[in-house]
């Protein structure tokens, strides 16, 4: 199954690599990870979606939480949540026929030079996963970075 | 100075312990990182930005470069490369005014449960810096994270 793990983390060097070495001991298949800054220069957010049954995983989550570096720690995959992914790919393709894909599925143009564009989605991983796997139909593929899992708790958990 | 660091993984739990241990034992500030899936599942590509001189940095990624999981790494700093990063914010504020303030910046609405929304903005970092400061002007923020950086070199740096 897979889980969605958000932290705060003391914005220090070693943090990160003691997390990712304690996940590394256990043999963790990690499927995206990211870190990054907050409105408090001090802390950085560290979210991961890992494989794992859920008895594992929340061991883990227990013993991240005891690092010194962890500030918070929660498994958002119990909470109600929003979780939305960023990629960017850059596409050879037919520039009406590359328009046409986007406009249908959401992506966004960023640039385009002669036959090669870079192009923009944002959605949960499996939408993006969709997104990629259309575009292949369109066009032929030379790049693309995706963001890892950006995530926080939805409106209706919180509003009163 | 700023650099903006990719590399291609061998996707394997110890990896990324790895080349964090590296960048830990040199001290480096880090700025956002990130791990995601490529279309190879046995690669993930990892993005990082860093604060360093080009001397040092250049320094790590020559280390980084001998590490038995890096298949590649380039620093996307010295060549035209096109960067995004993604920001999903819940904020506490009055509907249309918003409204009006994503329609000016260019974010998005994902969700609305009466007073509490959450919403997304995708641009380079300090474009995401000026939109959630731009944001605390309309609103209270209540929850945010960033992707960290996805970047791919730009469509005019390979297209003949």
């Amino acid at each position: 199954m897979r889980h969605l793990i958000s932290m705060l983390l003391q914005n220090e060097a070693g943090a990160l690599a003691r997390v990712a070495g304690l996940f590394a001991s256990r043999g963790y298949n990690i499927e995206s990870l990211t870190v990054a800054a907050t409105h408090d220069d001090e802390v950085s957010r560290l979210t991961l979606t890992v494989y794992g049954d859920d008895a594992t995983v929340e061991q883990v989550v227990k013993q991240s939480a005891k690092l010194v570096d962890v500030i918070e720690i929660a498994e958002l995959t119990r909470r109600e949540h929003l979780e939305r992914e960023l990629s960017v790919v850059r596409v050879e393709a037919e520039a009406p026929v590359l328009d046409a894909y986007l406009s249908r599925a959401g992506g966004r143009l960023l640039e385009r030079t002669g036959g090669h564009a870079v192009v923009e989605y944002t959605g949960r991983t499996d939408e993006v996963d969709g997104f990629i796997d259309g575009l292949r139909e369109v066009g032929a593929i030379a790049d693309q970075a995706r963001s890892g899992v950006a995530a926080v708790e939805r409106a209706s958990a919180v509003s009163g």
